[in-house]
């Protein structure tokens, strides 16, 4: 992608009940591929999960955000399977490929 | 961890075949940790690997990018290991925990 861009840096740790987490994460991907300014997502999980999507501004960032699905999302994050979590927003200056 | 200080996103797709991968993945960790400017990092990998690593500066970026070990380890990687790698240099400009 041409930079410069925004990339949110999603790190977290789960609980160990997860009842549920993987339908919210599937629904949360399909509705922020919806939102303007959406560019791209990639996740992997192991120990710990790493999501970073990348995001056109800052703007595109603060309304997914604020999305009334998104926040209900982040709230049963925080009830029930988040242990820990990280966001960072971080301006993408280079990107290159191999 | 303050902001802003840069994060560097390394996505990569590994071949089928990585015979001494994980161990050139252990030494690139513990030589990373030794170079100035180095904050942390983080990794997970299932399908495709994302490794963020935290910097102070650009500087200290590029210095560990010219590294001798992490160029011949770069270069192995492009030979032996990695499908296809992007690597993003980014400035963390927010950063939040739960």
């Amino acid at each position: 992608m041409e930079t410069p861009y925004y990339a949110v840096i999603f790190t977290s740790k789960l609980k160990n009940e997860t009842d549920g987490y993987e339908e919210m994460g599937q629904r949360m991907l399909e509705l922020a591929q919806k939102q303007e300014g959406f560019l791209g997502v990639e996740s992997a999980r192991n120990e710990i999960g790493i999501t970073v999507s990348y995001w056109k501004d800052l703007d595109s960032i603060k309304k997914w955000k604020q999305n009334l699905d998104h926040l209900d999302a982040q709230r049963k994050g925080r009830v029930a399977w988040y242990e820990q979590y990280t966001v960072r927003i971080a301006l993408v200056e280079r990107e290159y490929s191999f």
